[in-house]
């Protein structure tokens, strides 16, 4: 049986006491962490990057299907993927958590065990946060602070006109994992009395379960001597991100349905659901990839990467975004994006 | 009549663009805003502190009594309060929101209107965030960053024998604040067909409502040439506070009733109510004042400060916690906090 202690026998300080207990600090940079009115970070030359998540019970995860460990270890590592879009390493997160009478002081255990996993992982440090009661269900709010080089720090907004498009990875694949958990949760309700059968689909499940953050493409990319001109994660959807980046760029894109890097199980689980795969891989989201642009220079440093495709190059503005069929017509770039989806 | 606009007719990005346009950056730290996947910030040779809250409907706020506006300042200023209670100055915000359907964009303006008061009343930049749906209520996360001096940081950690014990402002009127809210809120309701009356008692309500951070406080100890040993804002009363520096400084504390500050509205309504009024101010919470301590060698130089009263001294950790009554008897403090008396 599972041990279940109600949090209001901690309390407050009690319970983040708890659950911040023998963290030992990795970085340099991480003066003081828990337990102050401020956790206190040392970023010499660097320059300091901050990015912030909030996730909702019922809108970005369903605890029906996602185990509090996996949802721990995503909330925080969504949070990373930000500050590797921005060539930068994470370094700090904090960690606010609202729960209602419904979760135990052993469930938020669990919860923390995904956050801290995620951590040591990627070398983090869990440097302060904020716990409370709520009325309904369960709230996660993480702030993460990395560090960037002067000078290669990388935004939305430096993509230029022949610049090369890229992107990591596969895409498509969380959502098909979503839409395969979706199916099933009937059974995950005990609504059904046969075990759904996930052989073959493990690699979709892990996508939306346990999205790792490209840690590896930024090392990548620093090792090839390559720095983007525009990069971000494909959080919402390859389309939105594109969109993103021309915006903020004020530049146009075409990209090619042959490029885009799609796995075999993806392709296979669209077939079955009778989805538009291309649909399905430009606009699924939660990907947690990069997306990024560099010179055309660095076409054959960047070609070299491996787990790295080029699918498209940067226009002028006034040409648009467009994605180019296999028979060579041209669909334009919509953010259908993530929640419009789900 | 007032205007109601759907959120759903912005969508996310829209709706971040829209609260969050012709912000303008204030600090020399704040390199890059809203935008991108990360703030970029650039502390050169000064400490980082960073801190983070979250606010929950129906645990941390009444929107029966309070105005959106006032929300949003008060949730800016409590983070602000944490980094002055390091002896930093806060810096940057990022501001996370999630809202059910029962708020429009209008409401989501007013409460920004308050943060963006906030940040522009004590120089902080709002650089970041994130908005979501939720299923009920308002949900606020806020994360600060802010900046201090090497050295001149201060803990809670640091207090040592025979220092002396200080308060700023006075306590316990937030609290009254809150009862009196409580007690009218079936006029706000409309349950009732009379308008409360608060002539009189509009220190308290402000003190409640839209509280400050005392910027001031550290600003006149800087110009005094005063480091505390130990320092904390008082946001769960100054008994909790107290044992909170004792506990991490190793030490035990005198504090004197008679010495502890208290606005005369805050007597009449402690009357009114008949309540014991030194457990209010201790007990009260929400006071946002700044509880420190200070070398012995200091105690001239902190006389002398306006609105800084010296309440107690610092002891050997055996000597326990305790306030001394005014006919010399004494009580042990403990920690009832503002969490188990709301």
């Amino acid at each position: 049986m599972t041990k279940r202690t109600e949090i209001s026998t901690l309390g407050e300080f009690g319970l983040i006491r708890h659950l911040t207990e023998n963290i030992v600090l990795k970085n340099k940079s991480s003066l003081k962490g828990v337990g102050d009115d401020a956790a206190v970070l040392d970023y010499a030359d660097r320059l300091t990057l901050v990015t912030t998540d909030l996730l909702l019970e019922g809108i970005h995860f369903d605890l029906t299907y996602v185990p509090l460990k996996h949802l721990g270890y995503k909330s925080a590592v969504v949070n990373f993927s930000d500050i590797y879009a921005m060539n930068g390493q994470p370094k700090q997160i904090t960690v606010s958590i609202g729960v209602s009478r419904r979760f135990s002081v052993e469930d938020l255990e669990t919860l923390y065990e995904g956050i801290r996993l995620a951590c040591d992982v990627y070398g983090v440090d869990l440097v302060g946060g904020d716990t409370s009661a709520s009325l309904t269900g369960l709230t996660i709010s993480i702030t993460c602070l990395g560090e960037g080089e002067r000078g290669k720090v990388v935004g939305r907004d430096g993509a230029r006109e022949t610049d090369l498009i890229c992107v990591s990875g596969d895409l498509g694949a969380a959502y098909m994992g979503l839409q395969l958990l979706e199916r099933e949760k009937s059974v995950f309700r005990g609504e059904k009395d046969f075990q759904p059968d996930f052989s073959g689909k493990e690699y979709l499940l892990e996508r939306q379960l346990k999205p790792e953050a490209r840690k590896d493409v930024v090392a990548a990319l620093a090792r090839a001597g390559i720095v983007p001109t525009a990069m971000m994660d494909i959080s919402d959807g390859l389309s939105s991100e594109l969109l993103h980046i021309s915006k903020a760029s004020h530049v146009g894109c075409r990209v090619y349905e042959d490029r885009v890097p799609i796995d075999y199980q993806t392709a296979v689980m669209a077939e079955q659901f009778n989805m538009n795969l291309v649909t399905a891989a430009l606009n699924g989201g939660e990907d947690y990839e990069l997306l990024f642009t560099v010179p055309l220079a660095d076409h054959d440093k960047v070609e070299a990467l491996e787990g790295v495709k080029i699918i498209g190059h940067v226009t002028r503005e006034e040409l648009g975004n467009y994605l180019v069929g296999r028979d060579g017509g041209e669909v334009e770039l919509r953010a259908q994006g993530w929640n419009s989806l789900s």
